[in-house]
């Protein structure tokens, strides 16, 4: 163990689909190192954790200060209590995996597995401006929709730590299909993804737009809707009218104090969080529409390692039973 | 006060749009009387208290026991902190009652005002089958859908009281209007009303069915969909479609360890339940598809009085600031 420091230092892992991230992050969430490297999940688990591992220990040797805990970021669904992944879409291969095990060998201290929604929003709720609230829902939209859930001050992960999937709360029960194998989830209509799939639909049915077909992509789409392109403005503003309703669901689920959006698609700013605010709480009734905020996240690109450096951080998370807050 | 009882007795009130009730229940769920009588809103407040409050002194002298205290049960939206109702739909002049004090003062007991969905979904926590289970989401469809929900042993509202309006996820954002004024929540489809509404749309607009016009109800399309009639068993397996995935948005929202499905739709029984598990539970992602629990409700008609009356034995009721769980 190490000499005791006024900042605790943790070392925060980010398993995505497309990027590994490592980083070590004091309890204030300050960002000491960070470095990143594309996933290559198709090298199966055994190379990409060797390799995340790697990355991490550079992170550690650039940070220079030793290390309490390591907190892990996967998407889901994950055994959080045992800190095993099971097998999330598009990573077939890690069913069983047990990372946290094998974090804590590699670097000898404690390790903790999270979901990444989880680990955003509870990133979001201890390093972002947003205390005194004592709830928040995080929504992050990227790639796909993913949610987190902050109640009375701790992570809520729901009975066997796999709930609080905002992006499969529905948008059209016999609409589009989605990642999960149902029909109409709002992952399905508005993750990045996904509103590049719109839009090249409509192209390929004959609409106008300066939009290029093959190549376009959400930030495309708000782009030209910037620009005047009719087909980008009817796209974006559609899809800021479903995000608006995915939020007024949320408020009417679980209330929380505040609902925070991050995320690539969160990058357009103004242009998406005026219409989300507009249609979202339009879509509550009272009291929760004039007390419940919405806001842009606050924690920037490298919110996979502070969330999953904020899991450490937990004050219960060694009194409870994981997956009951 | 009285003499300390081995088993506690409280008065539990429920204030609906169709009908008022009273009771006095023991601290095992035991329901000693029981009266209800209809709601006449239409008198406004002051008057309908009145009744209300002559039913309960009814019940009180039926019971011939002592109360230590007083459970009451309404619509939303409600400040529930200070035991007031503010303006349920359907309740216009109802804005503002403070009727926890009057209760108090009436009675001379403490009195305490919830959501009758939570005040459902605690009923069925305290006095139903359901522990060692610590987490329940509660659904009631009636009238409208209502819902209630347990986290680790205790209600939970939400920061300002109103959450977990479940009946407002969403079906088909841009389909049928709802009471709340928005579009294509699950409670404009598959309520009873909603049920009843959409059988008198299809025979308005021509289908044959043993269905007579005019005076269909949620329980006559039961009933002909049980006899085989085509538009009453497509209406009825659509409706169970959409009620399952009302389920799934409530797993994959807050994984409670079981679904609760209460009334007076789900007096149809296998019929309802059924259906809901295998469309509900085939709608989320494993491990919560295997492992959550999806039930009728263990209390009956006397629901209302038995929730109001089980959140007064909330062991934190006073420990806590209401609305924070």
């Amino acid at each position: 163990m190490t000499v005791h420091q006024a900042e605790e230092h943790v070392l925060g892992l980010d398993i995505g689909g497309t990027k590994l991230a490592a980083g070590v992050v004091s309890s204030t969430g300050r960002v000491l190192s960070y470095d990143r490297t594309p996933s290559m999940i198709e090298q199966g688990p055994d190379a990409t954790i060797e390799r995340l591992f790697r990355l991490a220990e550079g992170a550690l040797r650039q940070a220079g200060s030793d290390i309490t805990a390591v907190g892990i970021g996967c998407g889901g669904p994950l055994d959080v209590e045992r800190g095993i992944v099971l097998s999330p879409p598009g990573m077939r291969d890690w069913s069983g995996i047990a990372i946290a095990e094998r974090a804590r060998e590699r670097f000898g201290v404690p390790a903790h597995l999270d979901n990444d929604g989880t680990a955003g929003a509870f990133g979001e709720y201890l390093f972002g401006p947003w205390q005194p609230a004592r709830s928040l829902a995080y929504l992050t939209i990227g790639t796909g929709i993913g949610g987190g859930l902050v109640l009375d001050g701790r992570p809520y992960r729901g009975s066997t730590g796999n709930g609080v999937e905002f992006g499969h709360l529905v948008v059209d029960w016999q609409g589009r299909v989605c990642n999960c194998g149902q029909r109409g989830c709002a992952e399905a209509y508005v993750s990045g993804t996904s509103i590049a799939a719109r839009a090249r639909e409509a192209l390929a049915g004959g609409r106008e737009s300066v939009l290029r077909r093959g190549s376009v992509t959400a930030a495309d789409v708000a782009v030209a809707a910037r620009q005047g392109d009719p087909l980008a403005t009817e796209l974006w503003e559609e899809s800021m009218r479903i995000l608006g309703r995915l939020v007024a669901q949320v408020i009417n689920a679980v209330e929380p104090e505040l609902v925070v959006l991050g995320g690539g698609v969160t990058r357009e700013g103004q242009m998406l969080i005026d219409p989300v605010r507009r249609y979202g709480l339009g879509g509550v009734m009272s009291p929760s529409s004039v007390r419940t905020q919405v806001h842009l996240a606050a924690l920037g690109d490298q919110v996979g390692v502070q969330g999953a450096a904020a899991i450490t951080f937990d004050p219960m998370r060694s009194a409870s039973t994981p997956g009951r807050s």
